[in-house]
């Protein structure tokens, strides 16, 4: 991919857009853990959730990586997976914004 | 510590009370989490309760250890954080009970 240059302005949307995802999948990670916690009986159950926390933590901390020279691909997955909406990047350029929405799709 | 030897019967004894302390010890470990899960908010207590599992699990996994060389020591541990009572460790030995209570109480 070649490398993109960002304006301010780009970065101002980019930023609040990666933000916002970030919180919108911590949220759904923690009703996801309090629907495990509170079904919880046995002591295997703890072991259980203790894995899946450290495999979503990874994931979590590998995906959400803010270099610009990785974003475009970041924004694609993360449209991909429901975090973040074509109206959250507005503001980004037009071949921006093609790129981002048609490796979500699959189509690049 | 002089190495003891144990019973068939103390064993069954032992092995019930060593049971009964690890099913109390996760079930309470599990109303831990679930407070913890469910007062949670922001990304960063998704962190703080991993945390929180790594290191009482650790604990969990070096505490139990069902070696009858460390037993006596085991016990005690466990009477001292209130896991194990004195009626259920009824039928070991006088010289035994003896141990693991002056042990628990650090009278040793």
């Amino acid at each position: 991919m070649i490398e993109q240059s960002w304006s301010k302005k780009e970065k101002t949307v980019a930023r609040r857009a990666f933000e916002g995802a970030y919180e919108k999948e911590c949220k759904d990670l923690i009703e996801k853990i309090q629907k495990r916690a509170n079904e919880a009986k046995d002591p295997s159950d703890i072991w259980r959730l203790h894995d899946f926390l450290n495999k979503r933590i990874k994931e979590i901390e590998n995906k959400y990586d803010y270099r610009y020279s990785v974003l475009i691909l970041v924004f694609a997955r993360l449209m991909e997976e429901g975090w973040i909406t074509v109206e959250e990047i507005e503001g980004l350029s037009e071949d921006k914004i093609f790129k981002i929405r048609h490796l979500a799709e699959g189509l690049i």
